[in-house]
């Protein structure tokens, strides 16, 4: 029997990349989408599109509305910003404490299924401003992980496996090709029109596209 | 001005006392309630109640239905134990992962309202088979708090503060006692009636009305 794993997938490009890698790697796939009150909801339908197309045995949402919390452009009416503007700062579309929260709601459900690993699809090259898609955070989430739950009083160990955390996005693309991954099923935008299409003008577009370029592979996004 | 703290506070009588030593060593208090989809919803308002009375500046309630996530006796459709049960096994009212849970959302919120402080009502001494009571689980959490957010980048700490860690329920009560709590307002029975009284017979109960008789304070609870 395969070992259970839980893997975050936002309905984006890295999390479907990363639930390929998990997949290749021999788990069964739990898949976890936090519905987080974020504005592009249509996200969530792409992930549970992306799970079944993907084989993964469960596709779970979970709902925690981070408007409760508010704190940034993804969440609040703050308009998000529509071009480029990436420097060193942190980003206005950082969630505060979001990945922590939803490794938090991985690791219950992990612990719930059995599960004694978690793939989410940080990445830690172009999107240094978020201070929760460092290497450091993670270990630092996986330790207290270990002493949260019956699994690590047990003598289990769960391992946060963060397979993009070093690859730029031509990079991950040229994984997830590799992988199977029908890149068409993913949205990356922040902000799609009415009918589920990239803006082409946000940070994660730009990123996105470039990516396709650099790496050489027909861009399958429909643009509006 | 003082500095502003988060403190989960849940309605019952560990968390009353949080609240009331936070106070004490004036924090400005935002109360975060976490609707996790607990049977006894009651619980909600007698934090409601007690965030009031005890001056909090703002009761934040967030919804996340961790019957969700599944697991444990509290959410879930498995009865909870009528009888005393404890010993040194994981008892099955066990919420897994809830509290790195709702640290992350403390976390979350307090990166928003610019608070440091985040105090938390968990004990080791009376809930030991809890693996997220212990301190060196806070310890990784205050860590993983640190790298997580901006905060913690921009040179700011997080401190994680369990005041009530390593004290026995009597003593706890003596504390909260000093400090002027309203023991009449907190509940703390995982099955109370529908008037929102006491069992008296769960673990909580029994160990809230020991609390009481080896304090030597009289016991405010009002049983079914």
């Amino acid at each position: 029997m395969k070992n259970k794993a839980v893997v975050l997938l936002s309905g984006g490009l890295d999390s479907a990349t990363a639930l390929a890698f998990a997949k290749s790697k021999n788990f069964d796939c739990c898949a976890l989408t936090i519905d987080y009150g974020q504005r592009n909801k249509i996200e969530i339908s792409h992930a549970k599109i992306i799970a079944e197309k993907m084989n993964a045995f469960r596709h779970k949402v979970i709902s925690i509305d981070m408007r409760q919390i508010g704190g940034s452009a993804l969440t609040d009416d703050i308009p998000v910003p529509k071009e480029r503007e990436m420097d060193d700062s942190i980003p206005i579309t950082y969630v505060p404490a979001r990945n922590t929260i939803m490794l938090s709601l991985a690791l219950g459900l992990a612990e719930v299924i059995g599960a004694h690993d978690i793939f989410i699809g940080v990445n830690a090259v172009d999107y240094s401003g978020y201070p929760d898609c460092r290497p450091e955070f993670i270990a630092a989430f996986e330790k207290t992980a270990n002493l949260a739950t019956r699994a690590g009083i047990e003598g289990s160990k769960f391992t946060i496996h963060t397979p993009l955390i070093n690859l730029s996005k031509s990079e991950i693309i040229k994984l997830g090709t590799e992988l199977d991954v029908d890149y068409s099923l993913t949205l990356s935008c922040y902000d799609p029109d009415e009918y589920g299409r990239a803006c082409g003008k946000c940070d994660t577009c730009i990123l996105r596209r470039q990516g396709f370029e650099q790496a050489g592979i027909p861009d399958p996004t429909e643009y509006a």
